[in-house]
């Protein structure tokens, strides 16, 4: 129910270990790489100059994940985001791994829309207006 | 307090990213490999052909991990690893990472003592006697 | 002349470095990545189990590529395969990546068809008769 | 003979693949790293700011390496650098990695020192002096 975008992706060698199993950093790496894939969707950059000249992007606050079962090379690996929640600055989003009908692992990732300053300090800016209405309309309901 | 152990990681060039901080899939990378170090400590490894032939290895549960301030290259990062809980199969290991005074990431990691069957099919066994009671005397007390 | 695969890669965030480019290491996994597509497309993997019950992979002998010019995060490339050698055992594949009229690298890759015993040693072996008819189609012709 | 620098790194589980061996990818992380560790023992790092406000760093233009046997998790690697050319303003600097009498692989990288300019457009320049006569003294006799 209300999942906001769908992909998949397939399990590298690179990513595999000696347990003969999915590496379980590959998860993060791949949740990330599915964001960009959403945000180039909803026609946006996870990293953009806006109409002030500010470098925007959305570093991470925190991000989990549970292993459900093992996932092996060559295999081609759903994944189904939803918005969990957005706030004024920062966004919640879900990401479940399948693999045909078997759940892999599911996990969460909580950004912060900041603007990248001098010095790589971070400042949290306001989601552009534009982008917001659109994750609204995709929000989970439970 | 009930600090288990500590060690110091070096932040790469390859760890890097182009906003110009420390990749979040590194601090996974790092507990992972702190969790190793932590366990030679302990004189076994995390991958270990027991007595009975059997390979026994530890996979991932779950992992997470909060941000609280960017770390740069070149920063030597403090990690400290504390015992969180100790089950029959399952260990939970805090991790918290510091530049100087800075607190930088904390995380923790969930993994169960496993047999590595053929096929790579995962059977949860009771950890090893010896490094039970090792684990149990680092447990933290709040 | 003589493109025996092409294929596309998307640059992804965690590819990057702080210098604002596509780190080196990069080119490898892609060439990597994009050889096991280029096994797929002829019907194989790179890791198999034989008749014989033999596990049979290809490791790689030798690696290189040069970097003409930087890429950057999102940037689509599009690799071409080429077949430049074929011995009993060895097989040398060529990589061009290209973003547009862009010569971004040019890499080769040596690697063994091997049967992988007990231990893990690896024992050479020739390439099997039938994808070798299939590469031999392929090669390059100057 | 005419080695430049030593140093040592230990196999992490994460480098391994699901053929039981270390991934080939990591021989290249590993000998960036070792380059920036050799920067840094001569007072230096691969990215700086200079006198004049530029930013220098050493973008790759080639790498290559050749791989003569397998390391495994937890082996911890000798690696053996040495000068093999110094130009105006590249650099060839060469690996060899060992485990006790093993020869494991030997890579080479050829760096180029430029100045970052806006847009992370790279421009070749001069070595700066007082690094180029360290260098200098340490280069390959043969």
């Amino acid at each position: 129910m209300s999942v906001a975008f769908t992909t998949t992706r397939r399990v590298e060698f690179a990513d595999t270990d000696m347990a003969g199993l999915v590496h379980f950093t590959t998860y993060y790496r791949m949740m990330e790489s599915v964001e960009h894939e959403f945000l180039r969707s909803l026609g946006t950059s996870v990293l953009n100059r806006d109409d002030d000249g500010r470098t925007v992007s959305w570093p991470r606050l925190a991000a989990e994940c549970e292993f459900h079962a093992p996932a092996f090379f060559e295999d081609e690996l759903e994944i189904l985001v939803r918005v969990a929640s957005l706030g004024r600055s920062s966004l919640v989003l879900k990401y479940e791994f399948r693999r045909g009908d078997d759940r892999i692992a599911s996990g969460r990732m909580k950004t912060v829309c900041c603007e990248i300053q001098e010095g790589e300090s971070l400042l949290a800016i306001e989601i552009p207006v534009e982008l917001k209405s659109q994750l609204a309309t995709l929000i989970e309901v439970e």
